[in-house]
């Protein structure tokens, strides 16, 4: 039995193994490069994680976990593309630094080496897994076309947002969470539970992340706060602002999310202003909360030995209880 | 048995019945006009054929088949935005129609939904399946990104060029036809020279592309004829000449390669010229012939009756004999 962070030292140690030798370079370089950004590596300990829980092998999960976060990558990878992003985890993006092409044939063979390693798993569970990775493979692709469209309406409601990051980002926790249960040979009600666990969690998470984006502490973020606020992200504090405020207030919150050329300070200052008016911290601590007691009603079901059971629920609670 | 056009008949209805009930539209649309907008589905059909000529069952081979055409037609998509290319099969491109990020994510979107068709195969040889896919799908990017630095490179020599369209292009022709092969239950060697065979059979196949860019009967090709040459598009039959030619020769195609902003016509008809004076047309027909003599040695090689395999034989006769 590994702890959390023994076995995030597996994952690197696996991602750092992941060979390139083949070649053109101009391919396999910004793959190499997209690969060492370096990141939290949720999803794959996700998936450790939840084999351990089962009492799995983790020597037979640790190909599906690097697929997981290479896919991951790649989504990451085509995304800075589509939203003109220069800056990834303090670094230029594959497509800033490179190309436009470059990304998007870089990003296209990222996701067939995901399913390089991917179908390495034991063959009596390999449907399973292929077909867990790849609808939630779909689903995260139609969460970034949301995103997008989001982008020209003037109006989201606070469902289609979360259905908008239920697809964009919770799946794929639910999923790899889901992929180490059946690498565990966890039955399917468990591996159901396990999956709608990662899922709330993964909503409480993008949450997380929406909040923190204004309301972090700056020093521990490691970013300035308020990136959404000036490239007028809709996040979940935004349309819950919009959906509370009243006369002036929605006035205000609209003309400043009606374009870019605000002074940036000025600008995440007066929309910080609205927000802490309206109270939508609390409210989306509220919200966070909801999914987190939600997710533990799944995760009680899982009929695993609670002494089992802790390492995941650690894991989560670092996740939802995260200040950067 | 069933005959290629009927086989072309159970690729088109099996492709007609792909499922677009998912949302959004904005994914899905562009996904649906990629599909519909026809070709010669050259690579489901040999799918099919190979199956057959190993007595396999085709009901069993149309998912993969399937598959691998929304594959292909991924990449073309991808290709497109690549390319900065308007039109593709006399309609616009995605990528122009909509526009480049509906055309990524469309594209992502098509490379998972190949996979989802592909894992449907039977679990025996899943693994198998998998594998001749993901790795032709790997080389696929890898034989797009040499096209592309060869638009940069002022010399491409012959060899860089056919590993070039032997990735690009013949290894998923190849691995199409070993897929049908794995599926009818080929031993080893016989689905090795079946994929051998299909890799000669696609390479000879793109130089016929390259030859009937230039010399097609514009009738029978149903497009202008010289689109390579003003585009720049250094294919076999340029770097040949270029390769031959002296003095004056080489001077003329480097200026007319140097730039589009020539006269179309003058273009083409001077650069034609030269071709002819070199008698590339000749030396382009002998690479393709010892190509196709060179399938025949690896088709021959397959233990099958003969009668079995008139089928794939005329299919690929067809391919390589064909005038548009």
């Amino acid at each position: 039995m590994y702890t959390s962070e023994q076995l995030l030292e597996k994952v690197k140690v696996a991602l750092a193994e992941v060979k390139f030798e083949r070649k053109p370079e101009e391919l396999y370089n910004p793959i190499k490069y997209t690969l060492n950004l370096g990141g939290k590596r949720i999803r794959p300990v996700s998936v450790l994680l939840a084999c351990e829980m089962f009492n799995g092998d983790i020597e037979k999960a640790i190909n599906p976990a690097i697929a997981i976060e290479i896919f991951h990558n790649f989504t990451l990878l085509h995304d800075d593309i589509m939203d003109n992003a220069p800056i990834r985890r303090g670094k230029e993006t594959v497509f800033k630094k490179w190309n436009a092409n470059i990304a998007i044939l870089s990003g296209d063979t990222m996701f067939a080496l995901a399913y390089k390693y991917l179908i390495k798993t034991d063959s009596q569970i390999l449907q399973n897994i292929l077909d867990i990775f790849t609808t939630a493979a779909i689903e995260v692709c139609e969460g970034q076309q949301y995103d997008m469209n989001f982008e020209n309406l003037e109006n989201v409601c606070l469902d289609d947002y979360m259905e908008m990051i239920r697809l964009k980002t919770a799946v794929l926790i639910a999923a790899s969470m889901k992929t180490g249960a059946v690498i565990g040979k966890a039955n399917q009600q468990d591996a159901h539970n396990v999956y709608k666990f990662g899922e709330c969690i993964g909503l409480a998470f993008q949450l997380q992340d929406d909040l923190l984006d204004v309301y972090a502490d700056t020093n521990k973020f490691g970013k300035e706060t308020g990136g959404d606020i000036a490239t007028n992200k809709k996040t979940f504090l935004y349309i819950q602002s919009l959906q509370e405020a009243k006369g002036e207030q929605a006035k205000m919150l609209r003309h400043y999310f009606s374009s870019t050329n605000f002074n940036r300070e000025e600008k995440i200052n007066a929309v910080k202003n609205i927000y802490d008016e309206l109270g939508v911290k609390k409210t989306t601590e509220k919200r966070i909360n909801d999914y987190y007691i939600k997710a533990f009603e799944y995760f009680n079901l899982i009929k695993v030995a609670d002494d089992k059971k802790i390492k995941l629920k650690n894991f989560a609670d670092q996740m939802m209880h995260r200040d950067y």
